[in-house]
């Protein structure tokens, strides 16, 4: 089970990012619907690889993607329309082809967590082959945020 | 002002199509939201086109595109979840290079109005330039649905 | 692990249900996005209920609902856009106050596995308190759909 | 046509928000997907009531609604993943029953137009009925942000 990372990379191996429910987030029991979720989570990967100076889109135009082959939640409290979400995402484990990322999505204003998960992506090539993930994104991958940042800055 | 079609072509230039509301369309109102209707009505779109022979994907295939550059919806009534409503769509002008389709969505129960509205769309090459819409393309959206299908049939 | 029913309930609890990917559900990989499949999921629970009598909307007027507590999904093969999808959708284990669903998701055309995972749902009442799942219903979750249907039916 | 509200009014009357493009809401031609941009106007539109002291949720406990019943967007150019985009939210006219709302969506880093629309919203109380909007309502939809902001801030 590689669903936490040890203590010491705690906080390399974070970024936070905040989102706000949208209206159109949630169903008719009031609260967010749970495939929203998914996007919060992907929302908070692709910060966590920006702040690592991994560009998705640069990526791409190289014919790598990383498309999510595995994807697990568990809701524990409910959000609802207009709350302030933080997305707290961490690279658990990175496999020569694949990296797990978890997810703590928690209430900004008492801290309350609301759902947690993980996502396990692939690195393909175009046509959706398995390609080994190059040397230089996997030292990015378990690296810090490239620009430090204030303590109480998201 | 062409939004609607003269009435010879009425029956021509229509096709329907079935959706019924998921869950996830609803909102905290109870309702569904007002973005999932345009989601209706592409699914109404892909539906007329694939009717008369005309395939998105093949069409993309060769560099052809025809993303929305105008949409325009009225709310008439509510929607709910697990509603079953009739799309309809028309094609209610077609120039050098644009389509403009019209819609209908009705309670397939009641058959009241629920939504109506209309997107213009435009037919563009690789790098979202206009291009012209091939003859063949405009005469098959103007045209009937290819396999006539029964008076009662969806 | 309660993954799998036992095959002698294996059409007993199944239920079928088609729904074709939307252009809107797609990504810019070209293929369905992956959250889009948990909307999948929840079509095929809603139809697998109503096709036992359980209708969520009556339901949630008696004030039970039947929030998602926790979902999983693999990717086995990438879905695009158009493609035709069958999701069968079987109830693995009820419990006291929760159900286990389980879903596979197939390609129409070849019936090639595209996703397959399971979603926990717990029964709470307003205010969202757990409530036990009245023994009517739990008959029903287990039990067969009500109307039979011709073999080659979905 | 009540399209643009007069000049002197212009500042008064806008609120400012920020999004930026996710990947879920891209579609296989690789842009955001017509859809979204409803989203992103109701973003906006939330953030220039909240900045006004109007809140949508206490609104509705008190059996008040505000369901858009017509929407209009013209796409003026295409945004894609990642982008950073700066929705414009103004109020263009306020009757006794209904509110114009009228939004641009800017590219963040050049200020191109994306996309400019409107959405005229009804004031309903529960049963869909409709209700005159309170006065004080009407003040502050027509004023300006609550605390005032510095120039350069969004």
């Amino acid at each position: 089970m590689v669903w936490r990372v040890s203590e010491p990379d705690f906080e390399a191996r974070l970024s936070r990012y905040h989102v706000r429910v949208r209206f159109g987030e949630t169903d008719l029991m009031g609260i967010v619907h749970h495939a929203a979720y998914l996007g919060y989570f992907e929302a908070g990967r692709v910060e966590y690889l920006r702040r690592r100076g991994i560009d998705a889109l640069s990526w791409a135009a190289q014919g790598l993607h990383l498309p999510v082959v595995e994807a697990r939640v568990k809701y524990r409290r409910t959000a609802r329309f207009d709350d302030e979400l933080v997305v707290e995402t961490r690279v658990a484990k990175v496999s020569r082809v694949t990296v797990d990322f978890t997810y703590r999505i928690l209430d900004l204003a008492d801290q309350q967590l609301i759902t947690e998960g993980n996502t396990l992506l692939a690195c393909v090539g175009d046509g959706h082959k398995l390609r080994r993930i190059p040397a230089d994104v996997v030292s990015k991958l378990l690296g810090p945020e490239l620009s430090p940042r204030a303590p109480n800055e998201v």
